[in-house]
């Protein structure tokens, strides 16, 4: 599988809009055939970093997603709610534990 | 949902090593009733970095997960196989997304 971590550190005025434009994203992408995960995280401690655990049956996968409504409209949305710059890493998995 | 993600830089010559460790580690892991996930990453274009992805119902699920002979036996294990001292996010699912 291949996996995308986002992580974001969200400006603290603005969390409140970016956990509704993440939660239309994540809903609409665990719809998608190739998508397997869309786990949306709060770190402990620190209320405006979010991750984003996403997994996608392959690499073409994540890359029609990145072509989708959903996808295009959360990134637009939030682009100016980021109190600094987005960063991601990226992924295969060696061992994917719940046997999908 | 409580989640820990933990990265982790190995020895090179140590990688097989390890991916036998955490496998036995994930495998039984998966078996405990308050996980939900343990996915095993290893990141692209860096292949000594590794990225567990793990999932409890509880964060009193994970405080008994570290109690487990195969967490104990994982951790011992690969002590002297890390190139530096891992580190790991705690966290708390806003959204987790396929419905455990």
């Amino acid at each position: 599988m291949f996996v995308v971590v986002v992580t974001a550190y969200v400006k603290e005025e603005r969390v409140k809009d970016f956990v509704e434009a993440v939660l239309d994203n994540a809903r609409n992408t665990r719809d998608e055939p190739g998508n397997l995960r869309f786990d949306v995280l709060r770190e402990e401690g620190e209320s405006t970093r979010f991750m984003l655990y996403e997994a996608y049956r392959t690499k073409e996968d994540f890359a029609a997603h990145q072509q989708t409504a959903h996808y295009l409209r959360w990134k637009t949305a939030v682009a100016d709610w980021m109190a600094e710059p987005r960063t991601s890493v990226k992924a295969q998995s060696v061992f994917f534990g719940n046997g999908e």
